[in-house]
């Protein structure tokens, strides 16, 4: 059998884990919480499987589900989606990355990709039959952003989708009003589409707002937008997501979506539409996370780590230059099996494992966990 | 956005249980339970949600939920796949077999389809790049049969895969142990690949064996079987499926499957793999759902609908040619908005809507139910 997948191994998510439970570490490697979600949402799951919801939804999802999820949009983002032609629920957030490319690209068609890179983009274009363009961020003092201009002169007659996430993994970096413009200007007056991985929307900090596509009717008209209820409601190994995307879009998405999972587990969609009903458990994430990353950040102040900006996401990205010339993958596994503390080394984000010298953590851990983290950190 | 799939259309299940909630119709039509699971499996996923098995499991599935699949698989089929690299449970068995078709299948490469084939083999084909070959079953007195002669034909050098289905749907029928031997005469000494959908194995009835690949260490060298909880269960809307493969060929479907949807829903994964300690449920199976057939088929004696006979799955297809002469779709339109009983045309399983003058319902319904729809189509 010839690969379909050349390039593709298993990925370093899980490697990482597999090596922290190896070593008894703590691991702040793949991004899960290790801390339980609310019981009212599982109680809302067991109501809805009581209720009798077991048998095939429909294929774009359960109808109060997607209500909810319009509603949540207009009120936050002031954008007014319709509930049966432009909402999908997915089987979690990859679902509807890979499902969004492989409707939308095309044998030869070029797709522009930021690295870092969450690891599903790349092999999906590829099943696509499309090609990827690189282009990289830049990393400087405050952090890492990405060059608009460079990817300006990436666009091609060629070009069908440029792919962006924010809040960005791995960097935690997240896309400002001004990030938004110069994608407007890119994509104004082309046919090019964006396919957004908004997974981390509720996890911005420090006030700032996170720039949803759409916010931005000019650019919500090309967008699929993706989210991800596993990352919001702390229950990651529901795999529930969604798409959002303009009607004609949508057509497409489904088209490939009925056959590649036809439909998402049905009381999981009825559980998370009731839970939905009180917006606090998103609108308190900001807080709740912001608490833990300050905790973290707080405890690596004076090590030898030098932290990264954290503006989004779960994610704490740190320089180890003051600590080790090993590769990326090198440092993380030393962490891992000596001072017992799993991390994910960036260069994974790069098809060519471009080194940087930073490494990953996820805070999404109860306090003890980071607590007894930072105290082995601190014997780097 | 130009198409990836212009043949797809709103799948016909979902059309035509829209047209039976319009006209208020018994729903025989997509294949679905209308009665509960039992709710100690209810009770076994809530338990699995309160122990806290809420976040991503490992890629290929829970632990514990392989295991049990290869103690069953080993118990009723006599083969021993291997628990960490020869099973992958799915979001559900459409999400195993275009995983498959995508992992193996090569722009080019030709697959073989046997027709009337379920609506998810063709698409799945046409978006890896593939050539979908299709071969017709043949209906006569004794129902719907595999023309093997016709098969050998369809081979060629570019043959890479061929897709088989057993218990069939819609027609109802089974291979036996003489289809297996000719599957393997065609197979033997090439590198074509067999997909195996085996969704309905447990439901087989007067007696019968299923025979699965599994069974036949030759052909299950080179298969991928695919089963569904969802049928075996009663619980269609939980998406939760599995693949067993040779080790070689999982290695593939792995990579296209951490990149699709990476994982199944944590928390069904352990209910299922809980309940699946007593054996009763899908022992009992071919039992509970013979009686459902057969009731359904008295009812229907002396109606001027013939009985095709009906060996596996849930389904029981008839013809109308005494009613008649109406095209399959207009036929079931008439019988959904006129007589109040919705059925699936067997057309739609065909590319090119092939007209056989035959329909097929669902006999998954709850005794009332079936009574309902009987006393209805009594009066054709
Ligand atoms: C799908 S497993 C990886 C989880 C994750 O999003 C991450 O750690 O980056
Ligand atoms: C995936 S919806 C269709 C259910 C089914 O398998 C059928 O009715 O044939």
């Amino acid at each position: 059998l010839t690969t379909r997948l050349p390039a593709v191994g298993t990925t370093v998510f899980t490697r990482m884990s597999a090596l922290a439970v190896q070593h008894g570490a703590v691991n702040l490697g793949q991004g899960f919480p290790d801390f339980a979600c609310e019981p009212k949402l599982v109680d809302m799951v067991t109501e809805a499987m009581k209720a009798g919801f077991n048998q095939y939804p429909l294929l774009a999802g359960a109808p109060v589900l997607r209500q909810a999820i319009v509603d949540k949009i207009a009120a936050i983002y002031g954008h007014q989606y319709d509930v049966n032609s432009e909402i999908t629920v997915t089987s979690g957030a990859t679902q509807a990355l890979t499902t969004t490319i492989l409707c939308c690209v095309h044998p030869g068609d070029e797709v522009i990709v930021i690295e870092p890179a969450y690891d599903s983009y790349l092999p999906a274009i590829e099943l696509a039959g499309g090609v990827p363009v690189l282009v990289q961020m830049e990393v400087g003092a405050d952090g890492y952003s990405v060059p608009w201009d460079k990817l300006t002169r990436a666009v091609t007659p060629k070009t069908r989708l440029i792919v962006v996430n924010t809040p960005h993994n791995p960097t935690g970096s997240v896309l400002r009003a001004a990030d938004m413009q110069a994608l407007a200007d890119i994509v104004r007056g082309t046919n090019i589409l964006i396919l957004s991985d908004e997974v981390y929307e509720h996890m911005v900090y420090d006030g700032e707002r996170h720039e949803s596509m759409s916010r931005y009717p000019e650019l919500a008209a090309r967008s699929f937008v993706v989210s991800s209820f596993g990352k919001t409601y702390h229950v990651t190994g529901w795999k529930v997501g969604y798409v959002a995307a303009p009607a004609p879009l949508m057509v497409e998405f489904r088209k490939v979506h009925q056959y590649n999972v036809f439909t998402t587990n049905t009381p999981m969609q009825h559980g998370i539409a009731s839970y939905m009903a009180d917006p606090k458990p998103y609108l308190e994430l900001p807080a709740f996370y912001q608490r833990k990353r300050d905790l973290f950040r707080d405890g690596l102040q004076g090590s030898r780590f030098e932290l990264l900006p954290a503006d989004g996401t779960y994610f704490q990205c740190v320089r180890y230059d003051a600590i080790s010339s090993q590769s990326e993958a090198e440092f993380a596994e030393w962490l891992t099996s000596e001072i017992k503390v799993a991390a994910i080394p960036v260069s994974a984000f790069y098809r060519q494992g471009k080194e940087s010298g930073i490494v990953r953590f996820c805070f999404a851990k109860k306090d003890e966990t980071l607590a007894l983290a930072l105290e082995r950190l601190a014997r780097v």
